[in-house]
């Protein structure tokens, strides 16, 4: 029923797209083209230099890792506020804000669908259990936490157009995320070195320490690093990719760039930990491993995976279209809840 | 109008009152104490072990400064929420909570008065032009920003039992607030070394690296650092002092330390910087100074100072009961003009 106005609730960490990196900014970025594109009447909450299709209402400037003026803190209660003053317009908001847009939910008649994008601490659970019979979406089976009221699991999705298949593996293993332990840098060089096959790493540094201490000292002609990466910068991986590693050392929420990776037709070996078995099939669009032996030894069936069944699998489940239907299906839920609600 | 509800939002840095250091927390509890005196019906959303004669409202078990497990962002977001998500059950909320509370202010139809108890960053300014036409009251005239809708200003009040007059002075110069380069604990060295005079500095460490380069390495037996003090610790200095230093590098808000220590019948010597001329009478409950030179000679004349004339300027002007009937004339200010704007 794309009569219904939605507000999407976006973060103002990053510019919403994204330039570079900015999972959350992404994904809220496209429910929101992909509901422009099926007619709905869409507000975006996000900062002023966003891009969209939808009406944008801003009351922050930029977004806060990108301008160091910006004090976080005062971004995020001037603009999840600023969204809920204006509840009264929509017939839903959807939040990707995390446990600090729940704290307003109940001084607004309008209902909020809350996607979990992950928790971040076990500190900020009090909130979500204060709230848990709001409305939750969570972004894979795995990262489900008990008790809330859960309508769907609806996967990321990646506008394919952004990352064409490309038909022919190169020579490339690539690692593509944040420079942080928890996505096992140290561990895809360990890889790397005993496949003698290069690696090029690209990320933002999340943990300096660890860049430091554990990426660092092994940079050379085969372990290379270049830094966070645009689309093209993705796309020009991918064209060199042989697979991509990502061997994550806590369970995955998601993964968007294991989908982005399948849809250029890249193998992804995965640890085998939280989403990863949701977004990979072992054996069809990667292989899921316990160990560096284990990765190491998928490396040398790499030649096996069906490049072509890799893009399949991510126009199926894991597209913007098949993301923004089933957002349709759970906003549905939602109206015929609140209609039920008031009869 | 005492069968009016009030509702009062302390912050979650501390219990409320504090045992030792927690400005904010104190004036609160203050406020909160002297209108249950009076007849009020209050609410006290603060921490669980806050201690009140009010109805205590917490959702917060211990002050997040007090408890390191504790995420202070959730904290503040629970705590403000849930006094918000009450509005209903009250006539006024009286926030003490800074920015953060505003952004909730135009969700609810109960009026909002907001005590600032001080501007902590131009980066927090944009919350206050937004919200700029709620009820806000300066703790002192100079403190305030251009452009809010002031109904008063309140000088914050002490309650004058826990510190009773000493009727003669003692050898020690004290002083007593956070270590920190505002509050000139290095200038307060400096007079004592010129004074020859000793020099007793009590607080909290609120800059590690100030205290290491500039207390420190000064301190001997003129110069004693005793870590933070609680009432009975301030009356201990009290009852032993010649003076208190406030020589604060940028201008004071208020300066309740500077009130505590008058009604002692201890003078202060006080850099003539925003609010210490309100405060501090000069040449009658102490010296406004501008420099360490004019503090030094200020020393000189410190016997001058009536100490029964300092009590009694805290009685008149700086007292919980002076201070609450001041914000009763405030609140039944804001019951006037809400029953306007119905009308």
């Amino acid at each position: 029923m794309p009569s219904k106005r939605i507000a999407v609730l976006s973060p103002v960490a990053w510019r919403t797209p994204p330039r570079q990196y900015g999972a959350w900014e992404t994904v809220a970025s496209n429910i929101t083209e992909g509901l422009v594109a099926r007619g709905w009447d869409v507000t975006l909450f996000a900062t002023a230099n966003s891009r969209t299709r939808a009406r944008l209402h801003a009351v922050v400037e930029r977004g806060y890792e990108e301008d160091s003026s910006i004090d976080p803190k005062v971004s995020e209660y001037l603009h999840i506020s600023e969204a809920f003053e204006h509840a009264g317009e929509f017939d839903l908001i959807h939040s990707h804000y995390d446990f600090m847009a729940l704290t307003y939910t109940r001084l607004v008649n309008t209902p909020v669908l809350t996607t979990i994008h992950g928790f971040s601490s076990p500190r900020i659970m009090p909130v979500y259990e204060k709230y848990r019979n709001g409305y939750f979406v969570s972004i894979s089976d795995s990262d489900r936490a008990p008790g809330l009221n859960y309508l769907a699991t609806v996967y990321n999705g990646i506008n394919l157009k952004l990352y064409p298949l490309r038909k022919s593996a190169g020579d490339d293993l690539i690692f593509l995320g944040r420079i942080h332990p928890d996505k096992g840098v140290h561990l895809a060089i360990e890889v790397a070195r005993r496949s003698k096959m290069p690696l090029v790493i690209a990320g933002i540094i999340q943990d300096e320490t660890y860049f430091r201490e554990q990426v660092t000292p092994h940079l050379d002609r085969q372990i290379r690093f270049i830094g966070p990466v645009d689309v093209k910068g993705k796309n020009q991986l991918f064209a060199n990719a042989r697979a991509l590693l990502h061997l994550n050392t806590i369970p995955e929420r998601f993964g968007l760039v294991l989908a982005e990776a399948n849809a250029a037709g890249v193998p992804v070996v995965a640890m085998d930990l939280g989403s990863c078995r949701e977004v990979i099939q072992d054996g069809k669009t990667g292989f899921l491993v316990g160990s560096v032996e284990e990765a190491v030894r998928a490396l040398d069936r790499i030649g096996e995976i069906d490049r072509r069944a890799c893009r399949q699998r991510v126009e199926q489940c894991f597209s913007v279209e098949t993301m923004v239907a089933a957002y349709e299906r759970v906003y549905n839920t939602i109206f015929e809840l609140q209609a039920q609600k008031v009869a």
